[in-house]
């Protein structure tokens, strides 16, 4: 057995009893408080994080080449980190050479690893706070959540599915056909667990840790050596995860480069190299569909796994509580401005308006009211910056501009105080004269869509989500039979619903080990996190089998 | 709950358990026993196929534009049946009309439905049994058998694997998390199944109702409609199957064409205008590597499940039992002609000949001795063609003619009394100076391999299936750390491995809920009879999640 495995093993077990029970349980806890991760551990990240920049990041006996990056922070500062470069060739083969003893490596002993790695993550989680914050311009609170418990919480989920599919063919039988009268057949029979070879992940500039700790995890646990290409903009975050993750390898006495990291930079990227490389068996990507598109088309021997982009809908059909749903719309809205895979882009109303406790309210009281949720939001400056953070990518504030003028601007984006930022821009239109508010518009921005009816406005949205693509939906509604009815409608088009929220939950959260995220059923992703197709074709199962010795 | 689900829930359980255990287990016997399935099933069997010979094959309520089927049986005589056809447009389009409904049924309901026509299925063995002997040239035992039994077998491992992966997440569960000393946050959530739409499965003429009922019952328990398109030579066995399946389904009051036939002929196949379909969302193949490159290639919104042609080997480098290993051998030669995916091709020998319990044997003695135990296996002539059978595609035979210039015949193939037949050709070569034995050779071909040593042997055998792909690995020798070393090797190539295998358990077999057939990890086929990974991608889970009521 293994050391690590057996100190994790309590670890491990909860995990897995969290994925069949799927009620709130999480390992990692979401609040960076001083009594859960230490008194210092704030200021301890901070200072961390701040010694890093303007110098080389080492890690040890990476392939190096040549450095590269340049991250700029979204709140103002370049970075001036360099890290250690190489190409795709000298990547694929230092990985591949690493794989024979990592395949070999038990089950327990790959698992444990994983866990420990895990471990030592959280213990980093304000470091690495730090880290995504300047270069995702997430805010404090949500670096620290979604890019540290969040993510680890999402790769623990990765492992411990990839425990329970490599466990559940046993390692050992014995198995005796009867022969009427004739002595049985007698075999004895052993499985072994047979990774794909190198896995790939390519990480996004917005979650750069939350989206790719589930591929990186469940291709390590399973066997497969990995390959890390951050975005040339959020490099740090992940670098610092390869970082530990080869120290943990190395002290289990396993090879440092069964994870490795690939940078390069924007204009200049190594990621078409790496998945039409030969000897890569596994992709997980996260970004825009265009380059899902390419990726798909030209990695042919490789196994992909994809999220990519959508459109997600709310539906305003009624409610009991208009204040309140307005409150909720407008902070998933504002949340990261609107930088969340999960937020919502159209808000499809009846053009005639809904029914509400506080009276009938028309399509531009609605709009307007939303609209004025948001203002009331982020009337607090520092609250404000708390909750929409920074615009990681420039080309961001670009769609903003485009999209004012497909319709009557409800609410105006603006920049806030600090950071390369935008509020939600709100924009009316009426279905029955554009469609572009069907394409996505990524960032702050968001259509109040007229429709017809409630019941149109679900089969628009629910449409759209087959064409487009879509990960969250979300109905407001007062009749059950229609709720029913839109239940139904979201997932035959593979989308998950959120149903009347208010108060401190939101359609943009997905909680690990109990909301799968993405349901791969539309063109939004294939892959779901974490449900068992994500984990079993990152591995085979081989046999021997012979007669058994009497 | 459903009717059918309570009748199956017992043999359900049972599948389910064995799926875990491994050990040995079957549902439907292989017997074609008077005393298992009546005294008159044999009799009534062969008179039911008689009495479809030269007719129309009626399936009711099935889409029709015409009629087709020139089968003809290997045996001799044309079947004269005609079944319905329409094209892949209509059909798709019926397929999709039925899947909402389908859908919708609860996995109980489909499960139960699939575990009701398994067991049906089981009861028309005999007559089957004909119509697999008659479109493949199988000999009855084995076409009962294979046909049969053991294509029910895994049928039932494919419903319960996928029942196990449906209801791994539960239907609903209470989310709560806790708020500090606010109240906490309760959502109600629930999940449902989510079928990808019609599937298509792809038949084989060789074993047509083996090779098509896992991803044939895999879909239908899912939720996914199937369209199941026969080999052109091969219809009537699936014509029973569908048949039955609609039955069912209409009893249960479910739409027929939930379970659709498409027939074509030689020449004028649908196969390509199905696989690019767009309603198509899963496909299921078996069949040649070009075939099976030109559906990956084109079927790009549908998961494709492949099995397809590979060299498989047997490395000989010591026994203790010569003869015993030269009879072992000689049956898997000549079973079914070596028409079997499972079979062996290439034998690997040293060419300085390997240590025995009957002493020192060179490289040809043990060739030699192998083609005179085929001889003496097949010195009676009903035995012959019971164990050879008959050649189900005209073209193997020329395949024999090709193999012959290649090297030495160390023993000539021959037609047997009766059908189309062909024993086993079994041709010398010498590694060093050809690669001819690197091709498959479909049929009664075998190429006795000369090799440097064992290892050498081993080392080819391995890279072979890596390349080129293989389903069965067969080693005998009598060194340990050498027999623990193939073991590894041979599943890094991911090939199942078979070690001195003796008396009556042969390469070529793969027992349902205990042998994966086919690993997925090389060339051979991207699937695996039936892990996980066979199902997980048939579907996808969706969620609606809302706060609970207080």
């Amino acid at each position: 057995m293994s050391a690590l495995f057996d100190r994790h093993r309590g670890l491990l077990e909860d995990a897995v009893k969290a994925l069949s029970t799927r009620g709130f349980w999480s390992a990692f806890p979401e609040i960076p408080s001083g009594k859960i991760y230490g008194e210092t551990a704030k200021d301890d990240g901070e200072a961390s994080f701040n010694a890093l920049l303007g110098k080389s990041f080492e890690i040890a006996g990476h392939p190096e080449t040549g450095r590269l990056g340049a991250e700029m922070s979204p709140w103002g500062p370049a970075l001036g980190i360099s890290y250690p470069a190489s190409d795709s060739a000298a990547l694929a083969a230092a990985s591949r050479a690493a794989g024979d003893i990592w395949a070999d490596a038990s089950p327990e002993r790959r698992v444990g690893v994983c866990l420990e790695i895990l471990t030592r993550l959280n213990r980093l989680s304000f470091e690495i706070a730090n880290a995504v914050m300047h270069t995702t311009g997430q805010a404090f609170a949500m670096a620290f959540q979604a890019g540290g418990p969040h993510a680890q919480d999402r790769g623990l989920e990765a492992v411990a599915t990839a425990w329970v599919e490599m466990t559940r063919t046993p390692g050992e039988v014995v198995w005796e056909k009867p022969q009427g009268k004739a002595p049985s057949i007698v075999l004895q029979k052993n499985w072994q667990v047979v990774p794909r070879g190198v896995a790939l992940v390519i990480g996004c500039q917005t979650f750069p840790t939350w989206n790719s700790y589930p591929g990186l995890f469940a291709s390590l646990a399973t066997g497969n050596t990995v390959i890390v290409k951050p975005h040339p903009g959020a490099i740090l975050p992940l670098a610092l995860t390869v970082k530990v993750a080869r120290e943990v390898l190395v002290e289990a006495g396993l090879p440092a480069d069964v994870v490795l990291l690939a940078v390069d930079a924007v204009g200049a990227e190594i990621t078409r190299d790496l998945v039409t490389h030969p000897d890569i068996g596994i992709i997980d990507y996260t970004g825009s569909s265009a380059f899902g598109d390419w990726v798909r088309d030209n990695a042919r021997s490789a196994q992909v796994f994809t999220e990519e982009a959508g459109v997600n809908s709310i539906v305003i059909a009624a409610t009991d509580d208009f204040a309140g749903m307005c409150a909720n719309i407008a902070f998933s809205l504002s949340l990261y401005s609107g930088q969340m895979c999960t937020a919502p882009q159209d808000i499809f109303i009846p053009r005639d308006g809904i029914v509400t406790n506080e009276g009938h309210k028309s399509f531009d009281e609605v709009a307007a009211s939303i609209g004025a949720a948001v203002d009331a939001l982020l009337s607090d400056p520092a609250r404000a910056a708390g909750v929409c953070g920074a615009i990681a990518n420039p080309a961001t504030l670009e769609c903003i501009g485009k999209a004012r003028a497909f319709g009557r601007v409800v609410r105006d984006s603006a920049p806030l105080a600090s950071g390369r930022s935008a509020t939600p821009l709100i924009v009316a239109v009426d279905a029955a004269g554009t469609k572009a508010h069907e394409e996505e518009c990524f960032g702050p921005v968001a259509f109040a869509v007229a429709v017809d009816s409630a019941e149109a406005g679900i089969e628009a949205a629910a449409g759209l989500a087959r064409r487009k693509g879509a990960i969250t939906a979300a109905l407001y509604d007062t009749d059950e039979a229609r709720i029913a009815g839109a239940a139904k409608a979201f997932a035959r088009s593979g989308v998950n619903l959120s149903i009347n929220l208010t108060g401190n939950i939101f359609v943009n959260q997905s909680a690990a080990f109990s909301d799968f995220h993405v349901t791969g059923g539309n063109p939004a992703g294939n892959a779901s996190l974490t449900d068992s197709a994500f984990v079993t074709n990152r591995f085979r199962m081989a046999m021997w089998r012979r007669p058994k010795a009497a």
